[in-house]
C-alpha cells in the first residue's frame, strides 16, 4: 500500500467508509507479471492516469506508481505467472486523500485453460446505443472504474447458461466488448478491434499491443464495428486482456467461429 | 460488522481483494435514523433481499440484519439525526463468504439544507433507452449496487456546472431518477412517480411510502413517465430519498419548477 509498504494478504487495511468500497469510486488496472516485472507497465500507468483525469482523481505520480508496482512484483517468484492489479480508490470519505496500492496473486488455472481450450461466448445486450457514452462523460465510457457489478452479473449470466463467457452488444447491434476483454479479429489480411473512440469501450491493453505489432504476422491493424452475426465469417476472433492473455473464440451464440491460422503467431507475439 | 460487533470507525477491517472493493460487488442500502432507530427498516431489508436475489448473494436472514441494524443504532445519539449504511459485498475473492457490515454517521448539514432551499437539477443523459434493463436482468436494473461510480460522476458534473444534483434521463427523452434519489411529483390531484417495473431505476422506499400515503394529503398515487419539459408544467416536484429526506426541485436546466402547494404537509408526512 502506498506509505505503508508490503501488507500481508490476510490483513485489512481499508476502512468501512472508503468510497472504492461504498461507492465503487475508483480505479484500477490489472497487469501480467512475467519474468517478475509486470508486462506493458508504462501502457497501463497511462490507462490508470487517463481514467483518473476522467473521475477526477489525484492520482500520484507514474514513477511512484511504478516504485509501488516493484514493491509488489520483488515479492513474486520470478517463475510464475502473476497478475498484478493496481487499485486506486477516492479514499477514506472522512480523510478525503485517496487509497492506492497493489496486490498480487497467481493466473487461476481457469485463465490458462482457456488460451488452450478457447471460449464459447453467450451475446448480452449491454443496453445502450453504441454512441450513447460518445458526449456523456459522467458515463465513464473508456474509464477503468471499480463499479464491476454490471460486469461480474454479465460473466455469471453467461456461465449459467452453459458458456465461457459474455461478449456485450449495444443496442444497435454491434459487438462492443467482453465484461473483462477486448474483442479483436483477422478478417483478409487485417487484424481489427472495435474503435474505443465513440463506443465507450476500453481501450485494451493487449489488445492495443497485438494491433500494433499486426505486421509481424503479416496484417494490417484496422479499427472498425461488426455484428455478432458477422464474427461466423471473419477467419478467426478472440477476447484479448491481461491476464487471460489470449483466448481464442469458439462460438457466439453456439454459432462456431473459425480458428485463425494465425492463432499460434498471435499468441506467440504476446508472449501467452 | 455481522460475526465481529461494533468495531471503531478508525479500525481498517476490509482486505485488498474483497470483491465488494475491487468489483463493485455487492449491495447496500441507507436508512434514516429517527429518535435511535431505522425508519422503515422492514422495507430497506426487503428491498435488500431484492437485490441481493438479482446479484445471487447469500445474505443473512432479515432477523439477523435487524439485530445488526440494532447493534448500530445502540451507539448513537437518539437526538441526532442519523444515516445507517447497510452493506453486503461478496467478500474476500480468497474467503468466498459475503462481508456484511453496517455504518451509522450524522446527517451532512448539505442534506439538511436541501430540505428547505431546494434543489436546481441539471438534466443528464443516462444512456440506455428507457426499456433496455427489462429483460436484461445483468444489467442490474432496479438493484441497490455498490457500484455507484456513474452516479458519483453523474453528481459531480452536475455540481461543476453550478447545479446542485443531477436528473437522468433516458435516451428516449424521459426522466428517470436522481443519482441517489427518486423523483416524484404532483399534478392535477395525483402524486407520481416513475414506475421502476420496465425502467431498471430503484424502487425508492421514501418514494413507496409518499405514494402509498397520498391519500392523507388528499392526492391519488400513479406511476408514468415524464419529459423533464413536462416538469415545468406539474405542480410541483422533489427528490426523495432516505438522508436527505425531501427537497423541493427549483429548476431543471434553469426552467423553474413550481413550488406545490402540498409541499409542507408532505414535508410533514415524511417527518423530515
Amino acid at each position: 500500500m502506498l506509505g505503508r509498504g508490503v501488507i500481508p494478504a490476510g490483513n485489512p487495511f481499508l476502512k468501512a467508509d472508503d468510497l472504492g468500497l461504498t461507492r465503487g469510486d475508483g480505479i484500477f488496472t490489472t497487469m501480467h507479471v512475467r519474468g517478475g516485472n509486470p508486462w506493458l507497465l508504462e501502457d497501463h500507468l497511462l490507462r490508470l492516469q487517463a481514467s483518473a483525469a476522467s473521475m477526477g482523481l489525484d492520482l500520484p505520480d507514474p514513477t511512484v506508481l511504478a516504485e509501488l508496482a516493484g514493491q509488489a512484483c520483488a515479492q513474486w517468484d520470478p517463475q510464475l505467472e502473476g497478475a498484478l492489479k493496481m487499485v486506486c480508490t477516492r479514499g477514506s470519505e472522512s480523510a478525503g486523500v485517496p487509497t492506492v496500492f497493489g496486490t498480487i496473486t497467481p493466473v487461476p488455472p481457469s485463465s490458462k485453460a482457456a488460451r488452450d481450450n478457447g471460449l464459447s461466448l453467450k451475446t448480452l445486450s449491454y443496453g445502450y446505443p453504441s454512441g450513447a457514452r460518445q458526449d456523456a462523460p459522467w458515463l465513464l465510457g473508456g474509464t477503468k472504474t471499480l463499479s464491476y457489478a454490471i460486469n461480474m452479473a454479465s460473466q455469471r449470466h453467461a456461465q449459467a447458461q452453459g458458456f465461457d463467457d459474455a461478449l456485450w452488444v449495444s443496442a444497435d447491434g454491434f459487438a462492443l466488448e467482453g465484461p473483462t476483454s477486448t474483442l479483436i479479429w483477422h478478417e483478409a489480411d487485417e487484424l481489427v478491434t472495435v474503435p474505443a473512440a465513440g463506443t465507450g469501450i476500453l481501450p485494451g491493453i493487449t489488445a492495443g499491443y497485438a494491433l500494433s505489432h499486426a505486421g509481424d504476422l503479416g496484417l494490417t491493424p484496422a479499427e472498425r464495428m461488426i455484428t455478432p452475426a458477422e464474427l461466423a465469417e471473419v477467419s478467426g476472433a478472440w477476447l484479448v486482456s491481461s491476464v487471460r492473455g489470449i483466448a481464442p473464440i469458439r462460438g457466439v451464440d453456439g454459432v462456431p467461429v473459425k480458428e485463425s491460422l494465425k492463432h499460434k503467431a498471435l499468441r506467440d507475439l504476446l508472449g501467452f
